[in-house]
């Protein structure tokens, strides 16, 4: 009998992290003992909203705690143009499952499934840090009792919110920068993968005849953006989780990883040191590249398996 | 029958915070209803084994919550060789009272403490802010049942850390930052007034013969680095009771402070914009001047209803 | 016979200013080899004009170049509602001496003039640092010929332009960083000593009457500002050359300065390192404080000298 | 008859320079009026040497200005251990030009050509961009007299000298602010055309047979670091050139351009704007594709030109 392996999502649903999720709920080697929400994309009240009515979509009874409604050290920026006004626009989802909430915060709930867990505990971090930064300072004994933390956040290059910076690392470069300096086991799933994890305009014919989740999907997609079908859309999301299952498809490199704070233009850059400039020893598993066909396949696989 | 305030004491004792504990915890007027412990001037462990020693010494029962080992950012500054090994040298202080100690970080604490009261309660913070920080992130209704912030850190000008720069602010610029810009009711007692709380070697000798209390204070003066009774020692954290007792005695203005956090030489200074240069509104009463006799009187006054 | 003290002005008249040009062209002591002009209170075309102005007053033929008329990397700080809108508003002057312009660049009179003397020549420098900046990073060889850079800038504490930081140097804080890294024999004449530089409207009663310099000045001063006068006015400038002509009034110290030019809010703070903080060795005499009665006497003997 | 282009050369020899300089030595097209050098891959002492070398063995008679020894604020990158020591190693110059050496500045020097010229010049910068800030900062008036200033430095993603940084531009970054700031007509020939104008070990065979010029730069390109011919070499500076004499081959965008000047870990950026993340109108030409098989015919023919 497979193995199956015990992680926390943190997350900010989203469009892009409904299909993270779906892969997630539905795959068996995973058993998800938590979400946690956090303020990015939309507020931390709209996605989690979101959040609670994908689970009510799926009937699936998880665990939710919210989690921070704001960056540690910024004020917000507000995505809420690409993403629709609940961040979620476009399907029509009944009722949330309000009685999947925690009454604690986020931080608390992580920390305890993490500490009461036997074996350690994976978490998959697809929002901004600012939970796990939180989590870091409030319990770094719980460094322990991480397996791994999967990020989807950074680039090698050049970024998706300021010129050299990605969102989820821009959002809170300082909540970024307790986690890359924190000595856990840290994989980088960024901007140089998902940009290879594409789903046009043609895969969606094919979603929206697969099954439920493959309808609803399709319909999210269409409403992203305006014209973003032309082009596709990046399931960056999707890759943190698809290296998860899928690792193989990843070219990986060890090497250390730095966030610009300071910058008046680049806060939030990630330096994904490559070459050594900065002479310090590998902190990350940076995802360099991706098979981007190999993704697809995996990408119709999951979401074939659900409902 | 006079009111008493609810009181939480956040502290890194320390010698000077030992002042400032006793003169709160022997005044009628004030109702401690918690200790939480920062890492400070020394390591969180041993300011959390220092404030059970004193509690033990004069055998009072008030929880005490251990909060973070450090800053949320940066490195902690090491303080130790002012402070001596243990943070508070010179007196042999009998068995720590560790059943006070509560199972719950200080911040699950403090927001109990919080939340639990019917009225609202001030928050003393006489080491970096980092938990105070962390709570406001965590926690950011708890804003609203904080009657006032009172906090012993910063400056008009030059500092006692950096150039212009004083030690709890720069021991964590970053929480400082959270803090000021949060909209509490925020007093700032810092070291222009702390300076002309002055007390010197001949108060000492009258220290030792007023009671227990003098005495073992008088002691910890004395081992207080070498040679700093010649010029008198600064009761800074004592100044903070001591606006929370006798506000008369200071000259406060309401006016804008600004942390700075990104200086190479500057982070941690506070800019108190007392002529306006920044344009922003008030955000802080700060302490800029202080009556030094009527402090010392107040002093004596202190310690003389402890046991 | 006394000997004179070969010296270049660079600076940016300015009210202040004027009084400091007086009392260097009357004294014997000093032989003035040039005028440089730098952007600085207003524009380096008023200030240019203002001096040719003041020189014609006093029919005094010492040449001029014109410098920088903007910092080196920030916009310039406009202080033109202090200064009035040609930054010497108040007495109706005659014709400027056009004649006495140079054609050369300042920093290039200033390398002819340091290059071409046989002793060593000092600097004082009233305004902003940028021409002294140019003059290093072109001419680094300069620095063997330069007896002593007096400049009137920074503070110890509070500043006037910032909260932490003084107009000339908060005005081009990377030329200040330049001109304090460069080995140069450097004396600091700031805010602390400025200020108690103090003239007095009961001062002003005996200017007017002492000679045509007198007069003019008074009328100056009547039009500073704004009710200025009963606070008085502080001879910031006039400090450097009272410092030049008369040290015993200053007590001095030689210290390691610092300019911060990465903060938010502090870029031109002067981090006077009188506790050592920052570990380096002296680059500066530091004018911590002035004999505010000898000040008097001194700046009434000087304007005395004056036609 | 071809009109010629009046040209201002400044240059860091370099062999990489070394490319560049012949072509546009042979050129028909462009008139070099100066070479000014400034310090950068070696000292400036050194550069100046080396080029006046190269002049000698071309027997060019074309004035030579030396220019800044030194970045405007930060410390000199040290880059001897790729460049040798010398900078320029690996062939046996004959003795060099020093007639060619003009007692001026570089800036003073540029300053002439420009002002004394009746058409505008270009000014092609394969070096950090010291002298020119100086030059604008000296002189603003030359902005008018420019024609276009083309500048190998900065890139689009990645960097050479930091994670996220070129070497010209790290050098000096507060340089390249002023440059980028400047309004000048700028063309920035970067990193991401450079390393598609690849010279392979057997494009080295053909070169060494060609003629004079081509035998003195194989020599020097074996020279060129440890193996580093067997992945071949990167003519970034020749492609400054190659860009004024055969633009066709690059694909160009106009774009805005900042520098950062203040990132703890990525001064000298150059943040290129192609998305409008910055909200600013263009201030550049950026050149973001080269086609390397035109470049590599375009490279024989200009070495192919030479004696």
């Amino acid at each position: 009998m497979k193995k199956t392996r015990k992680i926390i999502i943190d997350t900010d649903p989203g469009i892009d992290d409904a299909v993270a999720i779906a892969a997630a709920l539905f795959d068996e080697s995973l058993d998800i003992k938590l979400f946690t929400t956090v303020g990015g994309n939309v507020s931390v009240d709209k996605v989690t909203k979101n959040l609670l009515k994908l689970l009510a979509f799926w009937n699936k009874d998880v665990p939710v705690a919210i989690g921070s409604g704001r960056p540690l050290l910024r004020e917000a920026i507000d995505a809420s143009e690409i993403h629709g006004s609940t961040g979620m626009d476009g399907y029509d989802f009944a009722t949330s499952k309000y009685e999947l909430l925690t009454k604690n915060h986020a931080v608390i709930e992580m920390y305890k499934v993490l500490m009461d867990s036997k074996e350690k505990t994976t978490i998959v971090a697809i929002g901004p840090l600012t939970n796990i930064a939180l989590l870091l300072r409030m319990y770094p004994e719980c460094v322990e009792r991480i397996e791994e933390l999967v990020l989807m956040g950074g680039s090698l290059a050049r970024g998706n919110t300021g010129v050299l910076s990605e969102f989820n690392i821009a959002a809170d470069p300082e909540a970024a920068k307790i986690v890359f300096e924190s000595n856990l086991t840290l994989t980088m799933v960024g901007l140089d993968v998902g940009e290879k994890a594409l789903i046009l305009a043609e895969d969606c014919q094919k979603l929206k005849k697969m099954n439920k989740t493959g309808d609803m999907i399709n319909q999210l997609f269409n409403s992203y953006g305006s014209g973003n079908m032309e082009v596709g859309l990046h399931m960056y999301d999707g890759c943190a989780i698809a290296y998860l299952l899928a690792p193989e498809m990843f070219d990986v490199r060890e090497t250390y990883v730095a966030i610009e704070t300071q910058g008046a233009l680049t806060a939030g850059a990630t330096l994904v040191d490559l070459n050594g400039y900065l002479g310090r020893k590998a902190n990350c598993r940076v995802c360099v590249d991706l098979d981007s066909v190999q993704f697809k396949q995996w990408f119709f696989d999951a979401i074939g398996k659900c409902d």
